[in-house]
């Protein structure tokens, strides 16, 4: 930490904000540190430089996101489209600091909202068959994008395993409930049936075992013996929104370090 | 309704407020009405057959609470004492309009506190081979001290399937995690593994299936990733507290009807 | 109660819920009723004729919407869209019961977003010297459209006494911060400026006091230290568009009666 | 940052967690670490001495807390007992590290509570004519025992704005409501006459301007109309107990700094 502070100071780095956390059982160091390059006295190539060699020393692995550097994000959708309004109303009010480049779907249905907001809408249908072959396409699309982050806002096909890694913590995915509660389908009418009284929704990072993956943010909502499935529904549509929308923008600030099965989120 | 609401208006019953709730799916109509009986024309017994005699015209079940009938309830511990702090502190506060007639425990510890608030605390140490015997002797001072509600507070042993079904719906357990999440044992350890950011507790009705019974109340705290175990473990100590009291206190104030595995709270 | 609920069953009328509550202090029995119509055996003249009868006898103000009763809702924007975007899609998810049948405002900006779906946006610029004339032909639009509910969502104009007063309880107006604290404009940089640990919203009936109506419904979002005024901008758009959505639904499920300062919410 | 941090690590102490803030309208810059001194290769004056060389050649105002120095601490109550119930139990659980070190109050009545824990129950009765020679007598026993953090856990006497002046962002007040709403006295019965839908508390220090001093911590909890000035009462002591307990952690951990009418509270 002193001798990153130093680098970044011995440049004219600023540090505005910084947070550190030490996890003890993994014995691992955490950072992130926002600065100030108003009065930056090298160039990027000497300061990133600087940095790689005190991460080097100490083992670190780093990454830098410069001013100019907007993300770039892929949304997939099916039919539901909340999440999708969502992101792309959020956007617009300057609440992510991204560039969203493409909506990506296995059906048509929603490309009159991705074409409103002047994003395009890729369709790509999956069956047993094609999913394989789809995939590939998929990620030939993605990659042609130089796309750095995959929002899955409630998109309800199964990534394959070869898809997940090729994107290690770079997929977000929504499940509507509050994990490990209710995983798998249908998670609205098993707490329907289990008459909980709070339901919530999970942002994690996708990984190969589905509903696994590292999570990033979670709430919940009241509920009641009046609600219906239906009501359920509508309630889990607000929360969905609401914790998909959070995650992504502290993933977008490099706020989430993901570190085994958990992460480190620096609010 | 109707019939009824007119037998309390014939007998000078004054409704103060009433809550209604049909469960559609179940075809289950439930009710709870709090009457003033300040112009009470008749006496117990021939305002009691009155209603008695509406209920069994429309197959319903009921039940009345008397201003002068206090439940009676004995608070079961083991070793962790912040549950039976709270509930003994409530009581004396005047939240629970109840008798607290007995602590019951398999261990000593917690004795000078059940003292302190004039409660008897009574001892059952247990093991494998004389768990059986124990709980026959639990349930005879239970039933001779006439007890109407157990609360589980924190109680470390798994009562018998005999035991739980001798007491349908009148035992209250605090679970220490958002059930279905965490089932069984060191839940604070799971929440930890898993890196969830938030943990809970689940008032449940006690029945033979262990943790899968009527969920009463529910509620969470965040965590984060500076939670240690024991950061969870003191945070979840709150939730439960907080959980079991509004459980309770619904129960006592004839709030909770459990109806197959759910259960109405009229709040 | 009981005569209500005879007549309601006389005329084939099987209650689903009902919601009884007696403020003591005000004297007033409050009382919903949701009834399942299949059944009914007298046409809708006779059974609101019955009803009327009970209500006079009883002294009762009451109100009845029918299945098909549509109420008709004009939303009053300004320049902030965030609440006006929530409103009409959640109308077009099927989350509000109701017609949309007007946006009006002072401005322009956000008729692209009212005629996407379909409801007409009538500008009514206001200066001091017009805003006596604009309100009168505001309010003949309304009553020309027979409007039953008006929302404010982030209606920056104060609506003059004669306006509010002659919309009784129909008009919601969303209040950017927890009331009673931070009355008056700029709320968020009120509340920065104070360094609260929570920032809310505030729905309310509008009254010819400002910020002082009923409050039918109130949320909070925690901030911190770090929260600049934009972030709290930003986490009060969430808040105010849950708020104002809840209190709309609820008002248009007549789940909401005002009484004096007061409104009793039958959730 | 660099430079302090350049110190720790030279002296072997290995930083756990630290949190930084920069507060860009105050110009100032804020830092909280936490060291692991396992290593530390210097004895305590000489790491204290390098600490302050830095601190003074960047200005900076700085504390530092050893792991024994315990912080002591008096609370001062009146008749409600909730508060101190509360901070003494979790004392005794080992959630605050900290020794209390006197209970002090105008009213000899919890005086049994402070004794079954073993501390000191101090009266000082409080009229118009003696509060000034009693302040002052409080005080001198304040200094006396070498206090460093004063609790009024529901004291509901002014305290003269000499005495708050002598303790500087030293005395915690929980005041019963979210303000800067309801201000002064009898807050619920404030809250339950505007009909608020949400009921909170307030620890912040207290300032010689009443109900005005930097806010540590709030939190609120939702109320109906069902809710009487009573289940406000009810409902508040909870709420109360949480944020007082919270705040007090907090400010023994070192993780508040109050400035100017804010704090940042470093979680």
């Amino acid at each position: 930490m002193a001798s990153l502070a130093q680098v970044l100071h011995g440049h004219g780095g600023n540090i505005l904000d910084a947070d550190q956390h030490t996890d003890v059982g993994a014995g691992q160091f955490f950072q992130r540190i926002r600065v100030d390059l108003a009065e930056l006295t090298s160039d990027r190539t000497s300061f990133e430089g600087a940095i790689a060699e005190v991460a080097e020393r100490f083992h670190m692995e780093w990454h830098i996101t410069w001013p100019g550097d907007k993300k770039r994000v892929a949304i997939f959708v099916s039919r539901y489209d909340h999440c999708l309004w969502d992101l792309l109303l959020r956007h617009r009010a300057g609440e992510f600091d991204c560039e969203i480049v493409a909506v990506m779907s296995n059906h048509p249905d929603l490309e009159p909202i991705s074409t409103q907001f002047g994003v395009g809408h890729h369709v790509f249908p999956i069956t047993k068959d094609t999913k394989s072959d789809q995939e590939r396409r998929e990620r030939e699309l993605l990659d042609g994008l130089g796309v750095d982050l995959i929002v899955l806002a409630r998109y309800m096909q199964v990534l394959s395993g070869e898809f997940v890694a090729a994107y290690p913590n770079r997929i977000i995915n929504i499940h509507h409930s509050f994990l490990p509660a209710f995983m798998g389908g249908k998670p609205y009418h098993q707490a329907f049936d289990r008459g909980v009284k709070l339901i919530g929704a999970t942002a994690h990072y996708a990984t190969t075992d589905l509903d696994e993956g590292p999570i990033i943010e979670q709430a919940v909502v009241r509920t009641s013996h009046r609600d219906s499935v239906k009501d359920l529904l509508r309630k889990g549509r607000d929360v969905e929104r609401m914790v998909l929308a959070k995650a992504v923008r502290n993933h977008l600030e490099d706020r989430v370090i993901a570190c085994a099965n958990k992460t480190v989120v620096f609010e």
